[in-house]
């Protein structure tokens, strides 16, 4: 029997899958062992199957086949009703976005991460700018096609990419109930905190120690080693596929958590995708349901649960085995003390829950205003460090700690940062529910056991895959629209507990 | 003005050598980073762009153009003509090996890959023979198929992938020259040993030591390490494209030259690639010009090179800086006398000039006993081992020092053993023309200066890329057709030599 047009989509999406598997492969390499001169040569390999997933998904072949498995749809169950509607929803998106800009942004981009890291390391943002530049004028054209075709504003176009359904009109009416308490909030919790300052931690802490520490504890919370791989690169990331996820991070000698807290956050990406629907992996259905969820998961694990006394009473043993330190400073109390403390930063990368979104809603204004055209990519590290002042409290003293500190933009991912803070939301809200509905999670987390966490979210999260949307996925699982209400509740409780 | 067939065809070759270069990647992360449990999902990777790269040479699209391109072929030049016949020669293998055939091997090759791995390090072939056998009955069927298309015998017509235009009638004139006087000679050469024979080299050699070693002397030999890397791996390869070279060898703490010279014989590919026109760099006519060829360049390096006086006064002091050595045994005339020692061994890698054809010719032929049907993988290390007592004058103790040392067959290579023989026959004849033609070679190697010795091979072997064929490129680099008198000559001077 010739397969129905349905199945020769699987078979579509399939190979479509093998390809981006190749891309993630070749984007990990590219920022953890590519040599520096290969940056041309990757990037028309890059371009190359990038141009190819962009063909398999605009090819009329698929169209016409998605329209006919349509008019069959009522022999279709609901896991496959809701592949074709990813499947339409990926190829909604590829035609709105022509073949040779396609090309053209994987080649930018590439260009544009290289000299990013280049520019990180001398503080010379003027090399980098020009790169930048490119980026931004082609992610201009694409966000215009992009709006057009699919009805939205252009900036909306692109944030629905990350965050599907969600708006800037959404987004704004989160960010404003956030931005009612939480400047006040900023201000009591530093006011009670420094009444009750933690001991400092200082030290000298071998990234080989670090790393040691890092998998250790990536272990027992479950990262498959034996199917994925923890690097190190300029800026931590998850790349790859279930059945071979690769997390980089960054360790500091002179912090013994930075590197920790980061590859926890890339733990929390791996574990989203190894509790995705296993049947699905290899069809959009499978996937992770953006980037917004993506976040919430590496927010999950890196805010709630490890700045949490329970994560700390087990970690102090690990400590005390890896780095050989005992002493005050490295009681629990004092190490919740020092993740949970309230400080104006100037880096993303070491914001806490309660400053984050800050962080979040300066890069909002500025991708906005960058795509716009209001704002020239020439007058970005001016732009930034006049909102890094009212904004983060700080003015940068180099752009390293102004606008070079993430990699987003030079490849490409306007729109994204959202993301991040929906993704705080949207974990606090389910935190809230699995602390609700799952007794002795407290005393599981305190002995290493993560075993009952991951259940509910496997259960309640990862293995929704995409078939809901974001706001019923979030709904089924804590019987309550996405708010910001869990979110200030938490922190509330959180932060102005007298201690 | 629309683009000519000719410029078509270079266009869908160009995405060819993308998707290529992107599959080098993929199969040099499997060998050296790949975590063990993402062997299936990479096997998937690899065949669906294995798939894409045989889709684009059996297209009708690209057998038209070559027909309309060779219709206006007097508007070619002399390059671009070579380039479509490389194009049509590329055609015509793919087209002789059908779609599902190519997906099969690929996944099978990268099963069996990880079982050879493992199998190595278990010593248990029998974990490994039902992977090898599925590789052999896909390579039978290929074979087959392969040679009814180009009217060639089934094996003819796997040596043709990789000596174009060598078929197993050559290759057997060729080993009959050598057999008639190499078992002579090996006997003649190990009395003389015998009489005077070097004083033991041993110590321990840390890998990290050996690497620096190994980096001064390949910077020296002009690696270029801003486009290519070194790294470890079970079995010593180059992979990439030219723009990112890859090569790994394999440190053995006991031995202070295997790493080196597997390192040594891989830069040798490296830089053949580094030397291909680069103007032609995407188009076939600017690859390589087969594996025989690829061979005589890493041979000409490991042997011909390094197992020279000149070379062994200039690695003198490095041995002394990086592995804080003296004495006599580290004398020229006693590192010369060990690295030129003639002994029986069973492992390839480690085998010497005189003894290293008999190494091929065990293979050679039981690969085509493998590939008749004649021997069963079941019944291979015996027949492996059979074979090895009158050719090695050995046994080996374990299949690992046996069957399992060589990675070729898991990985689908049968009709490449034969390439080494040939390169090696290949490698002389270029040297001893090189010696004729270069005056102050030997001062120069002596000094680390390798520059006119690349200067001599880039202009009379890189450069051409594939525009000659094997023995035009032999022939008109030499003068003279290809044979095995240089080899013959070259062994009796250096191994019968007074000393």
């Amino acid at each position: 029997m010739a397969a129905s047009p349905y199945q020769q989509l699987e078979e579509e999406f399939r190979r479509l899958h093998a390809f981006r598997g190749a891309l993630a492969l070749l984007r990990w390499d590219s920022a953890v062992m590519m040599p520096r001169g290969s940056a041309e040569v990757r990037g028309e390999q890059l371009a190359a199957l990038e141009t190819e997933c962009h063909a398999i998904l605009v090819a009329p072949k698929v169209s016409r086949l998605i329209e006919r498995a349509q008019a069959n749809s009522q022999s279709l169950e609901d896991w496959q009703l809701a592949n074709l509607r990813e499947m339409r929803r990926q190829r909604d998106h590829a035609l709105a976005t022509p073949n040779s800009l396609v090309s053209r942004l994987a080649k930018a981009t590439a260009r544009a991460e290289l000299h990013w890291v280049e520019a990180r390391r001398t503080n010379r943002f003027v090399d980098f700018a020009p790169h930048l530049e490119e980026v931004v004028l082609l992610t201009r054209d694409r966000a215009a096609l992009l709006g057009q075709n699919l009805g939205l504003a252009p900036y909306d176009a692109l944030v629905d990419e990350y965050s599907p359904g969600v708006t800037s009109a959404d987004i704004d009416t989160l960010f404003k109930s956030l931005a009612r308490r939480l400047p006040s909030l900023v201000k009591e919790a530093t006011a009670l905190q420094a009444a009750k300052p933690s001991l400092p931690i200082i030290g000298k802490f071998a990234p080989a120690k670090q790393r040691a520490l890092c998998v250790e504890v990536m272990k027992a919370i479950g990262f498959p080693f034996d199917r994925g791989r923890i690097d190190e690169s300029e800026h931590p990331f998850t790349e790859g596929v279930p059945g071979d996820i690769r997390i980089a991070t960054r360790f500091e000698p002179n912090d013994p958590f930075q590197g920790l807290l980061s590859a926890l956050h890339e733990t929390g990406h791996a574990m989203y995708d190894l509790g995705l629907p296993k049947e699905w992996r290899d069809q959009p259905v499978g996937r992770n349901r953006g980037m917004a969820l993506e976040e919430s998961q590496s927010l999950f694990i890196e805010m709630l649960v490890v700045r949490s006394r329970p994560f700390l009473s087990y970690l102090k043993p690990l400590l005390e085995k890896h780095y050989g330190v005992s002493g005050p400073e490295w009681e629990v109390e004092n190490l919740y003390r020092h993740l949970t403390r309230v400080h104006r930063g100037l880096l993303l990368i070491d914001a806490d829950e309660l400053t984050y979104p800050a962080h979040i809603v300066l890069r909002y204004d500025l991708e906005k205003r960058l795509l716009s055209g209001e704002l020239q990519v020439a007058n970005l590290p001016e732009a930034w460090n006049d909102l890094a002042l009212p904004r983060l409290s700080m003015k940068p003293a180099t752009d390293v700690e102004g606008c070079l500190q993430d990699v987003h933009w030079a490849i490409g991912q306007f729109g994204y940062f959202p993301a991040y803070a929906l993704g705080s939301l949207i974990a606090i809200q389910l935190w809230e529910k699995l602390r609700a509905a799952h007794d002795g999670l407290d005393a599981e987390i305190a002995r290493g056991d993560f075993g009952g966490l991951f259940t509910w979210l496997r259960e309640h999260v990862h293995s929704a895959g995409a078939k809901l949307t974001v706001q019923d996925l979030v709904k089924e699982a804590t019987d309550r629209p996405l708010s910001a209400a869990p979110a200030l509740r938490y922190l509330e409780a959180k932060y102005l507990e007298p201690r």
